[in-house]
């Protein structure tokens, strides 16, 4: 089966639902950038691809930065005089502070509150907060229930450990008829958030799912990594492979109601740039196209200055432009599974360009050659010209050795499908043929 | 007699009724890609302009293409039980398919019509159709009359020939001062179609037949070819002159009452996509400027990807984009005298342009050299600076070596004659030169 | 002090004033592009700034012109009949056409008319008029005095000198700890107008005045030249220098009312093209940017072909946009003290960012470093990131070595001074080194 055969034959539905069911089930794992909730969410994803599981110990020095030690927990609360949990990490473990140091402890609640962490904006919902790099511990919880909290003693419980141990992430490579990779990459870090982790982690491994029984032109690499430091462990562990990379997605955000925003990679104008761009422009939806900016998701690390690896990042509604972003709200109703679905689509319409992207040199340059005898035009003469036949010679005028079919599609105004299917016939002819990639 | 002074002088009105007059006299021509209708009609260019005629044989290959048999044709009718002719050739050489092969049979209507050709939105035209490379026979004829054919049996003739023979072409050659070339092209392959063929016919004519007695300093080389095959022909038999082609134009559909639209080159930015927009911008007229797209006239051949030279193609409303195209009502009526003559006096503005389109050398670039002392300047302090003398200093600043004229006056906004202007007085001085050409 | 903090504590209020009044002060005094008022002029701008004079002697050679004979002025007027001065040197140096050659003669007002200037289109107003290169003489009036002078006898005196003498021009030289060079030049050739000439006179002065006590990267040079023949003596002078201009404002027209208007260098996009366009749209206020044309002030010096220098026009109201150009009307009212302070202001700003404008290295290329442990960072994740912050991760991924400080202002769309302290913080770490100079 080729790529185009399975865009032919996507059924959205039902793939937006299974991509949802992953969603509820890997939703109450408590993840974060090291701790068994990675492994168990790697293992999951395990069942539905081919997934290679990489431990990097603690302490391990990657460029500028060391990997911390491991992080797990088992249970936390917050308990009043009358020994009721009022805040408990059983009901939602957004409610612990994520790399919250062990803390048992009774204290009065003036010390407590400058643990604790609420959005008084939205007084219902429970904020998202992280403390990797510095010692601390904390406790988030809606602001409508803080307001409420009477004065008095607590019994104050985190039982975690952070001790030395293992970074995970996990990685499934398709091989492809070449060695051009294409890279995707969703960070797996985040524990109960859904748009914000859960739609990425989602997609991307349907996309594998999807891609792994074809028969592929370009290889295709699938990152589950935690935010920031597991990449940069993987790039660090991967140099010599870097040149490899052609092109590269981060996912992330993909599964709300909104329409999808695509950010730029650093060039600004790579063919993953132009490829998005033109599938976005094709399918007549609204989207938006932004440049690239040094923050984000692990883009940053992809587009730091000595890599400067030809990567974007597709989101819908981009972080922090949502206000469920970082809080509870980034729920199980959040992410909507025709938004998963129209997600991977165009994930795989943006592949199936960059499968087809050739760059082709016309052998018969001089003069138009004749495309009747080759059986590539109808004619008697007068008729209204047809975009197939059009694309014909558009990819004959273009194909110089220096555009490729996307360029050539940007310039005609084709669509994409169109010039590749002249230039699919025209190289089954003595009139084109495919330049060697440099 | 200069281009500037000709310009000054040009007399529109009556050189739009002569061009109007000869395409009057070309109209009844049966003409075809080869055949005695081309050859007439360049016999009578002949008696305009210095013509030297080619014949190139039936089966010469030219690059991917082979010289076709000639086609010629003698009569042609359809005519009913009563012996009446119902479709007459000598009516309109629009009602054969051009390139028919020879017939002379009776046969049903039901047969007969897989034969005929009609418009239906516009069922009092003619439509014009050819079948030049499949063998095959057809008539064109008004859809009204084609609903009103009785049933029947129909004597059917085409008295034409198909044999071994030459293809045509004509060229005349204005050699200027330098080897450099303008390529002005227009086909001659039509039968009576006014618009589509004769208007470029007769504008070109009559520019070679204006630019004769001038003093040049390019070359203007006009070809009168048959579409595509001719171009291919000619392009085949003069490699070796193409290097010095700096310009070209293609002129066809230059007699409606549309406004012009140029179609620029392929690189899109050649001086000749530059001076015709300029010329366009100055006249103060509706225009458009249109990217190029490998679909049109010969510009398809001369900007093939194996030669790409800089050639346009200048139009009034474009092939397809007006009704009559194609079809009968493309007539005498069609095009008008006013039109033919705007286009003209366009060329020539154009054509001026690249007579003085000169790379100069400022002699004197450190700080700006005295106009005053050399007669260049009125100078009481505090007046408005005027065209002229702004145009000096444009030309004086920008002279680097690296700016055109035509860049200039598109820096500055000035026109090109006033650029020109100061560019002539300055050549006289000791303070610019003319940069040899590269 | 540093240039930051003296920004932060500019007094405009005073410095407007202070300006306005140095402007009262020059107002009588008879300018022209010789002679002792430019000396006077220079020696009251001695007792602000260290000024060095020189004097280049009549008859000396500078590229294409020769310095003219020096030309000074003791009295001038037109008498009645009955001996009354109706037009009086004494009242307005603007009455005597400048480098009127002596004259003492009485005419009949028939004959005297051919010497006399007014703008009918501004009854009231005396005409500034200059005849630096065609001897001759000349009076200047108001339209309205003009058509009620009564017919007959006038006795007509200018009591002038042209004469072998010096052409004078001044320069003040701020070294700074670099070569880098930023010219600053400013006309000193025009009698009691304020607009154009005393404003960018004032300016200039009061700049170096104020960056004269200062600790500075760049090296300033302000001259203070006769308009065209002076900045051509001073160029032709200093040839070898010029390499080390980096930089370049002409000052004109600086007092008026209206908003400043900024003229692009030659070049385009030189980094004062880019940093005044950045000083003026970060402002908030309006403003214009105009291409370079080859006509205006002393910028048609330093960008003429041969010099190509970096140097764009700082004005409010370009030359000959308000009606009072070259007339009495350009008087002390129509400068401001609040237009003279906030064009100092601006060109301080733009100074800034001159200074500070480095091209640095990232040297943790490879990944985001961790700017938490170098104190750089405040994290509890999750938290809106402020500007400062992401000023880091910008100058961090842009610093590749092709990508100046503003370069980074301009793509990130942060202030240069949030930029430029995220730098400054940086170069204080062993992540980023400021790139040599090329």
């Amino acid at each position: 089966m080729t790529l185009g055969e399975l865009l032919a034959e996507l059924d959205c539905d039902a793939l937006g639902g299974e991509m949802h069911a992953l969603i509820r089930e890997l939703y109450p794992t408590c993840r974060s950038i090291t701790g068994d909730g990675v492994r168990e969410t790697l293992r999951r994803l395990g069942n539905l691809i081919e997934l290679t599981t990489t431990e990097v110990a603690s302490g391990t020095d990657v460029y500028d930065w060391t990997v911390p030690r491991e992080w797990n927990i088992r249970d936390a609360y917050v308990k009043n005089r009358a020994g009721e949990r009022v805040i408990d990490f059983r009901e939602s473990n957004l409610h612990v502070v994520s790399y919250s140091v062990p803390v048992h402890r009774t204290m009065s609640l003036a010390e407590l509150r400058g643990h604790l962490h609420t959005i008084p904006e939205h007084p219902d919902w429970i904020p998202y907060r992280t403390s990797y790099y510095s010692e601390g511990w904390g406790f988030c919880l809606p602001h409508s229930q803080l307001v409420q909290l009477p004065d008095g003693e607590y019994e104050v419980c985190i039982d975690s450990t952070l001790e030395d141990g293992h970074l995970t992430y996990g990685e499934c490579l398709l091989r492809g008829a070449t060695d051009d990779e294409v890279l995707i990459s969703c960070h797996v870090c985040h524990p109960s958030l859904c748009n914000d982790n859960l739609s990425g982690i989602a997609v991307a491994a349907f996309l594998a799912k999807q891609l792994a029984p074809l028969s592929l032109r370009n290889s295709y690499r699938f990152l589950f990594v935690p935010g920031t430091i597991g990449s940069i462990c993987w790039l660090s562990g991967n140099e010599e492979r870097l040149q490899k990379i052609r092109h590269g997605l981060v996912l992330t955000c993909v599964g709300d109601a909104g329409s999808i925003t695509y950010k730029r990679s650093r060039a600004g104008d790579a063919v993953i740039d132009r490829a998005v761009a033109h599938v976005l422009e094709s399918a007549g939806r609204p989207f938006e196209v932004r440049d690239f900016v040094p923050y984000g998701y692990d883009e940053r690390q992809y587009c730091s200055p000595g890599f400067d690896l030809p990567v974007g990042c597709m989101m819908r509604t981009p972080f922090g432009e949502f206000p469920e972003y970082h809080s509870s709200a980034d729920n199980l109703e959040f992410v909507r599974a025709e938004s998963l679905a129209h997600s991977l689509a165009t994930a795989l319409r943006v592949f199936d360009v960059l499968e087809h992207n050739l760059v082709c040199r016309n052998l018969k340059p001089k003069g138009e050659p004749r495309l009747g005898k080759r059986g590539l035009y109808d004619l008697i003469g007068g008729e209204r010209v047809q975009d197939s036949q059009l694309a014909l010679l558009w990819v004959l005028n273009q194909s110089d050795g220096r555009h490729d079919l996307l360029a050539i599609a940007e310039k005609s105004g084709l669509p994409f499908s169109a010039v590749r299917d002249a230039a699919t016939a025209l190289l089954q002819t003595d009139l084109l043929e495919e330049e060697p990639r440099r």
